[in-house]
């Protein structure tokens, strides 16, 4: 009897099953332009770092600005929890691995106060930065007015999971119009790893996607639920949408590749996979200016009863000047990753992060490093 | 000259290659019911515990019904076969590793007494739990009248591999259509893994079918004698035979993922693939409640001259309520499988089981976790 | 531009990567007959030793007589080169790692004696069993007269790849039909692995042939020359060319997959595949009767300038007859291989090897054992 | 909603990802020819040394002469920069590992000095072997004539991604067609791994393309910029495009796969994918004879903002001789390089490379040597 089945799976990819190939003409690094533009703000660079509390608080925000990019304050984290987050992190960092995440826990039961979320996004902008705060769907609507008041820039909406169509009895579903219609900044929201759900909330009026489920180094939703699509595969749909998107109506919304980011080498790939910037968390909170000092954790981490990741040792890296552009002598593509962008952009001929869309890609198992010769460098 | 196969193979997949994709809706997991139906009996969770001596005593499958879900008595393991069980559990997970083996070999070999299995049947009944006993098909037929008679609610027949027709000299080869009529108890049978023999069963008035051969933790069916479909591929195959065999005849058959289900990701998995439930053996052997106190053994393993797996030691991780319902501080997906059970429905826009039915997945290699970067957490 | 390839490759499958289906029927083990035939020579089990000095000695191929399989005799190894070779044998053993591969080099230069090589096959006849003798294309021609005039039952002409036209101008290439019809006895050629050389090889009039080049534990052809196919897709070629070769001339050529086998899973796939038996090595060095007391060598070892392979440490795991038949307390697959095939027959209803061809097979990856859980067993 | 995406990716090949099938016909490998030509100049086999200052030196060319190959010496290294290039590489040895790209970054900033380029093409020149020199495109126009007039046979133009197209705007981009027509030597170029670029580099009248971005054990490219291609598919690319020039132009252009061999079993899988010829570094940087003393570093590694590699201890292994004709006692491929492209050519019936470039080769993933049987060999 023949065989059968009940549905049809398609294979996906990631990063590391990914190459680049170098384009037909190729141009030199200086030639290239890696500037972003999310509604009308622009970044020098496509490189945001994530809300997590280990890696962005106010002072973090301003170094990233002054280094071209941007990174998100976590409107529901320490920063508007506790007048003194500081000692907060560092009780966190001082809690022993096998206790943390009950610490974490607890330490996320404490109401957010809306004057301390206030006093955050001053001193960013004090400082002079582009201000981005984020807030989960349930407090979206109730906190970010406060934000945007307090001078912030750009609202991002995040939690693991977001479709335009939320349903809920214990609060009402967001509606993104209705949030977007009522802001005058920028909304970027997330995550989804569909051309479904990313086109349903480019319809809805947002200003930006965030792409990825599962994939973080601080995160196992997939372990813990199943679900999750690795980033190649979920840039390449969500980047469909804008496109489709962008035929029909004539807006184009800003897709940007969200975690398993790890190297310039992923930065570049997310690019040509369809984003339009990216963003990181463990990299950044391997800067010297982190918060975290040497410790990440996401925000699915201190979920009451079904914690997915945990706090994770990374270490205290280099500044974050020099992760972002170096001089390295990091030979493993965790540090200066603007070079490795405009070194990707110049093999593949790219002027711009658009023209990088164009560049050619084939699947490619990452180099296996077992054995003695292999260990050598690749 | 030109390439000829002498047959053609296609490809199938297990668990930790794939990864389901969040729905074009989400909804809060409170909103979600997961009951499972099969017949007329119905289950608070469609999760089941393995009829392995190790994990399923009679005082664990009472715990089971507390907890909403199902624990199946071996019919013809220790507890049919000593007046003292305990002890003779005792003198397993006493006997060191190399001899164990040949120690199961030989407490197998005592013959089963309908008085023994009569009171344990009777012991569930006490306790007010559902009582499901499990047979192999050489015994079915003689003894599950006894067990019904003793109070059972369900009979299970199992063997490594089940089909609706088996030849053989030693005995008459069970007719499933007898067995069922002359039972007033639900029957699920199993194990199968294609959509042929799966249809054939159902064909028979089978109530469920269990799917699976070759992939549980305490079986090495696939290492010995080659034989084994993955999971994923084998539950698409026998789905489908349920929705033929539902359109052809208005009847509905469970579909049991019967093996190699380590986390809630595979639970959650296992229904996308079109399961209507899931049956564990090593996750519950780790409850602080399972008699076999830490260590697990398969009903392939005593066998007296190819044993098909051994005694493994699998460790005393939680109470049975935390390994359902959490909460917990494990973040890899062992715990509250029930939280993600209803998480991963949320992400899908599922109310119900047959509505997860309806979800996407995609083929999506586990991540690797070489190299330190990844150990932080995936 | 677009994308252009100087060929296209085909994808080929090895045993880890394939998985037997169950059949839609299911037969009691005590049913099956596991008999394979060679022209006119009929053995009780399908299974061959390989001639490895290690593996086969004349009073080893008596053992595999008693034991209903078939040990090839090496009618160039040390058997038919030296006085006393148990000797020569000791001195391989006891001869350290870093040393091993020249002191093969130099023991095998020393030249075959008529005379030994028939003392060695009538200690074989004299025993009783069946005898066959393996020889190299190059030597084929003048040595086998001389093993069948000492009574020989079967001559097996063996190199790492074998074709029915070989060109050198060291010697005059062997003409298979030249020495099948010069001699009484069936004849068995190899190794090849794909249809057109099978096909080729069949028409020359040879009564089996070898497939595998490559895969031996004891063998690193492919790493070292590039060259080699998987055995699965091998057999499959193979033996389309033995329907393909015996539906135009009537005659049944046997089909042996050779190499690579460690399992009784393997023994299983291979014939699934389409083989009607198989040859294995190392898994017979391990024998208590294996003349190499736990090492082993291959044939292209001892290769002057251009060794593929070494001595391997295999060591002594079990009299030859639990090998073969259990019963066992391994639950890897590599012991009781005729049980194991036994079981696979009846899970497949098969009641003899061409009814085995008959079964489904599927691509499944080996099942990886990384992280903890999975260590238990699988 | 259907599933889009923003572009399609293709598989691509490495070496540990194919198996070369053994030919019809076979010969004895005494009956092969592993001649390679380009242009006029002719080499008795297909193997030429990487322009790397750890494997190249003038002595190491010479040597690499006596032997029928080409070793190319690096224009813009060492031994153009010092007038004692020898005491330098004694310095590099001593450094520290954590120190070395540091200091090797600050020893390729002395400027190249076209005297010392002068004597060392000389040295090579006296010793009475072919001398190839290698530089960037950025220098190429300006230093090849005078490695020319100083005797240089051969011009090779090599950056880690090479067009016939670059633009910059600190130097005016080479034009091939001009460097050519100005030297009336042989001119090779490189590196390109698309069918498209390898066509337009053929068209600028070049008569080499060496194939491969990525893939070697001292360059990290892929990793940090995220481009390459395996080597498998990129010499299938570059060797159709060699057959579609000819075909239109009757000019024959030498394919060339540089980077990633290891084994004897590489060179003859890159020349089963088209390549008339190979380029190895690391495996000449572990003959006795190599510069490094057992150290090696690509031209990549001392970018000054993004080195991609870095030093890497691969060993001294043996002397030349042995590495490229062995005899040896090596089993893993890395030594007797000719006698194993010999065995594979006798293997695949091939009297020339050519003939070569006719066998087939499949998809068969390596044989992982998981578990204790198979670290026996394979």
């Amino acid at each position: 009897m023949g065989r059968r089945l009940f549905k049809e799976l398609e294979r996906s990819y990631g990063f590391d099953e990914v190459a680049i190939v170098p384009g037909q003409v190729t141009i030199n690094p200086e030639l290239t332009s890696t500037k972003m533009t999310i509604r009308d703000l622009e970044f020098e660079i496509p490189i945001m770092a994530s809300a997590m509390d280990g890696a962005v608080s106010p002072r973090f925000a301003a170094r990233m600005h002054e280094m071209g990019g941007l990174g998100v304050l976590n409107g529901e984290g320490l920063y508007s929890r506790y007048d003194d987050p500081y000692s907060v992190l560092e009780d966190i960092i001082a809690t022993p691995q096998e206790e943390v995440t009950e610490f974490l826990q607890q330490v996320y039961t404490r109401p957010v106060k809306e004057s301390l979320l206030t006093a955050q996004v001053q001193e960013i902008k004090q400082s002079g930065a582009i201000c981005a705060v984020s807030f989960t769907p349930q407090n979206a609507k109730r906190m970010s007015p406060a934000a945007v008041e307090a001078g912030a820039d750009m609202v991002v909406v995040q939690s693991t999971v977001t479709t335009a169509r939320h349903e809920s009895n214990s609060y009402r579903g967001l509606i993104f119009s209705e949030l977007i219609g009522s802001l005058r900044v920028p909304v970027v929201v997330g995550n989804c790893v569909s051309y479904g759900v990313a086109l349903e909330l480019m319809e809805t009026g947002v200003d930006g996607v965030l792409v990825g489920v599962g994939p973080g180094a601080a995160c196992t939703t997939r372990e813990v639920v199943g679900v999750g699509v690795p980033q190649v595969t979920a840039t390449l749909e969500c980047a469909a949408a804008r496109e489709d998107y962008f035929r029909k109506s004539g807006r184009y919304v800003a897709v940007i590749t969200d975690g398993g980011i790890r190297t310039g080498g992923d930065i570049c790939k997310s690019i040509v996979s369809g984003a339009d910037g990216v963003m990181l968390g463990t990299p950044f909170a391997q800067a010297e200016e982190a918060p975290g000092r040497g410790f990440n954790w996401g925000m699915a981490n201190p979920h009451p009863e079904l914690p997915r990741g945990t706090r994770i040792k990374v270490g205290i890296k280099a500044p974050l000047k020099q992760i972002l552009y170096g001089p390295t002598s990091k030979t493993d593509g965790t540090q200066n990753f603007v070079g490795a962008l405009k070194a990707g952009m110049g093999m593949c001929g790219a002027y711009t992060i658009r023209d990088l869309h164009q560049a050619e890609m084939v699947i490619a198992p990452a180099i296996k490093t077992e054995g003695k010769f292999f260990q050598m460098g690749g």
